[in-house]
């Protein structure tokens, strides 16, 4: 085998080391429910059901925001809870989400998933996933409130289902999910919050 | 309500009449499991896993592939399944996955489904899947070249799978999907044709 070759087979067994390791977050279950109520969604389909989003509702985009750097956002942006698991917008009364202990457990899986691929791959996909959690940039604004809105649709189509789970109330809704959304899509926070109001006024 | 925000609301109202709709590929199961054996895959999550292979196996694809272009693809690719159902690629000796009487259903499903969006995005949508299912432009050979290739890592990761079910030879394996996989990605496939070895040889 040349150099080259073993070179390119050992690429391989990274790239699929990481895409094996992925299939994992199949198996990640979620608050939200899938539109019919029939089960609660996983991550997996859950980031597929995201990025569709994404090619549907560009328009709903600010200008200059580049979709396909947000699909592909998107497509990463759970893959840390094949380690940490999901944690509801809504769970222990908001505290849990976006604390820092779960940020420090989302870096270090982040370290163990994304070093799983060649070093160049490790280095983009972090850094793309990292560019999502820092939601800065037009790109992560506009895929945060798209990840944001998607199970407020969910609950909208299931009669309730995490708002009743978790009691939350309109201002809670506002400002846990509202604000995000409204902070890349305005228009389609609108429009969508006056949708809820047969559930909170 | 301004005639602008009439038509706005209108188009929200479309978009979501789609993405709530696709959520229902969720629930259309396939017949390859999950890399650790323990259920079958769907085909939403199945359309996320490939999304991520497009973004990870960028380097096999042959040069002037747009990889942004095949991720949109595969995130389309299956949707026709909400009305038809997943058609096993080993199923009925073969002869069930692309006849004529399963791509008119197909075709009639794109109708319903892709036809829920506003017509711009139903034409460029519909575009999109026709240009997959056609499998004649680059980036389509690359995005059915890792649609063909998931499940054979799947059935590798979890001892067999499919190939069991359907009593699947090298000769099949060879001709209805290592053709397909090789005409995209064929350094891929030599790879990934070395480690069936073990089943077949």
């Amino acid at each position: 085998m040349r150099v080259s070759e073993a070179a390119q087979t050992h690429r391989l067994e990274q790239q699929f080391a990481f895409l094996n390791e992925a299939d994992r977050l199949k198996s990640v279950l979620r608050a939200t429910t899938l539109v019919d109520g029939s089960r609660v969604e996983n991550s997996g389909e859950h980031s597929w059901h995201l990025a569709l989003y994404a090619l549907v509702l560009a328009d709903q985009a600010r200008p200059g925001v580049q979709i396909d750097r947000v699909i592909r956002m998107l497509l990463l942006h759970d893959l840390v809870e094949i380690d940490v698991g999901d944690v509801p917008i809504h769970s222990a009364n908001g505290a849990a989400h976006g604390s820092a202990e779960t940020q420090a457990a989302e870096s270090k899986a982040a370290d163990r998933i994304f070093g799983l691929l060649p070093n160049d791959l490790r280095d983009d996909l972090r850094a793309l996933w990292e560019e999502f959690e820092a939601a800065e940039t037009p790109d992560a604004v506009f895929a945060k409130s798209l990840d944001r809105v998607q199970p407020v649709m969910a609950n909208l189509m299931s009669g309730g289902g995490t708002w009743t789970t978790y009691n939350v109330t309109a201002e809670q809704l506002d400002s846990r999910v509202g604000v995000k959304v409204a902070r890349g899509a305005p228009a389609l926070w609108a429009w969508v919050r006056g949708k809820t109001q047969a559930y909170f006024g």
